[in-house]
């Protein structure tokens, strides 16, 4: 059973509850305040953000090339990365770290450099470490995240509702930040989680009623895998246009390596930690207005498709031709 | 370097942050809402409270003698019981498990009878799961779960405040709840956290500013550990009577079986998941109240000891002689 499926299963298993806002199934979870009657917040109030990940050696980084502190920032950048998704603010992270007794990753110099990897990847969102647990074991390192975010503005602010990826509507614009594929040559250690971009986006185009900023996730399996993901909890079809991907060096690179074509690098390698959403073609200006002078500016923004009313995903290449959606994608390889 | 001293480093090498109102050391992390400037709810409000804890195979449970179901009741269950530290309200659980490919602990049925218990231990209180992350790796089993708790009751009623471990005074009357030792013949997997004994003795006793229950901890690692770190944390001493300690029938029959005596187990075993207190002497007559009529009827609570204004800890025999605090712990033994 994959991944995929066995969470589909597990939220079919996961029945509705009063405190729960979303549940299994996007970037984070959220939980209503106040034992969901609203007592400790009121109306409007979007409640706390929660997510868990997990990062494995030789799952999601190797301790034969990788050091402490590549792993730390990984981990925590990953969960922060889910933050992004929502378009909500990082409140807090803990950290849970099996360290292995021997070979690859144990000692205390290992823990504590790999402690402090932790600990500045959320601070450098202002994120406080409110929680560890430490254990030593026969097996590998695993390190697991746990983040908690918060919605800033209070209740009446723009981009104080968190953005699902439930949220698309035929007609919205799909844009993708940054550039895409070939990240195991380095940067899936390096990405940097893209909390700012998501609360610009969110306070420039709005976000829940009559926002903008329709749809949104981040991009950590591939667009391959995430896209189809948006779509179906949006219950929308997609035609995204196969030129228009913007391809990273790092896809290049990989693909004079191994053959492949540069884009379905860019399509299916996973591990990009960018944005994907799904944006109301009123709300482009403002959008541009972020990627040309705001929090985008560097990062980039691109249009890559539009979301329709059905029938599936379709890849639609230069001449207009439309092609079946690739099913490739990263579901938990070992990162090489 | 041992599990205490590496998160008495990790502790130092923290900064204070206006979001955390209790940082790594409680039972769980406090953080305010609304980014600590109080915006979200006001003054008075008590926070989210946080957690993180691991569960691993080997080490808190063996799959060649445990099921999935008492792995993932224990993964869950361990997690509440530090919301019954806190004396909060369970609002979210979210689990993370590493399966192993192949072994003990991997294949499709374990996976869903694991999740549907981590589901169920939760539920029992009824708390719902809002995240999870799954992930298969040539390691053993590992369960990390966190929990997401909140006061009841919203800024005014009794009880509404977490109980810390530091809040113990000279004169206070310490009681643990149940009976200890030997819990590793089984217990250590069946346990039920004690978030309704908690919350009873808060509101009959009051938290916070005027309120009886002074200080409050979830005893995890035994009683000669756990005593220690609520007698540090609050800046006291402590006199325990040997004599009063409630020892569990397991106790008895570990002590038939390997010779120790039945008392040494109810200090050091560990895993007794039972809650120690540090209660005003005034507050001691609501206390009965709950332990004869309220949630802690068929649960107990025992009087064993005095906070003392210093001193460090002492074990007080039944000729009123002073011993010394014994050393004896369990930290991350193997789960026999």
């Amino acid at each position: 059973m994959r991944e995929n499926d066995f969470l589909a299963w597990i939220t079919a298993q996961t029945p509705a509850h009063p405190r729960v806002a979303v549940g299994i199934g996007d970037d984070m979870g959220v939980v209503r305040p106040g034992g969901g009657a609203g007592e400790a917040g009121g109306e409007g109030v979007a409640g706390v953000l929660l997510k868990i990940d997990q990062c494995l050696d030789r799952v999601h980084y190797d301790l034969r090339r990788h050091s402490a502190a590549e792993a730390g920032r990984k981990a925590v950048n990953r969960c922060l990365s889910d933050c992004a998704g929502m378009a909500c603010v990082p409140a807090a992270v803990m950290v849970a770290v099996t360290l292995p007794r021997n070979g690859e990753g144990s000692g205390e110099a290992f823990a504590k450099d790999l402690f402090l990897a932790c600990r500045d990847a959320a601070a450098a969102f202002d994120c406080p470490l409110v929680g560890g647990d430490t254990a030593t074991w026969d097996g590998p390192l695993a390190i697991t995240v746990a983040a908690m975010g918060e919605m800033p503005g209070g209740t009446g602010g723009k981009g104080a509702a968190p953005v699902l990826r439930s949220g698309a509507r035929a007609g919205d614009t799909l844009f993708v930040s940054g550039r895409l594929g070939g990240s195991i040559l380095g940067r899936h250690l390096t990405f940097e989680p893209r909390i700012r971009l998501a609360r610009a986006l969110a306070e420039a185009l709005g976000t829940g009623d009559g926002g903008g900023l329709h749809a949104l996730m981040d991009v950590s399996d591939g667009l391959a895998q995430d896209m189809p993901r948006l779509c179906a909890a949006s219950g929308v079809g997609a035609e995204v246009y196969a030129g228009r991907l913007p391809i990273h060096p790092d896809a290049e690179r990989l693909a004079g390596q191994d053959g492949m074509p540069a884009g379905l690098h860019a399509l299916a390698d996973g591990e990009d930690y960018e944005l994907l959403m799904a944006v109301d073609p009123e709300a482009v200006p403002e959008l541009i207005g972020v990627a040309e002078h705001g929090a985008g500016r560097g990062v980039g923004l691109t249009a890559i498709g539009t979301v329709t009313a059905g029938g599936g995903l379709a890849l639609v290449d230069e001449r207009g031709g439309r092609h079946g959606w690739p099913r490739a994608g990263w579901e938990h390889r070992s990162a090489g």
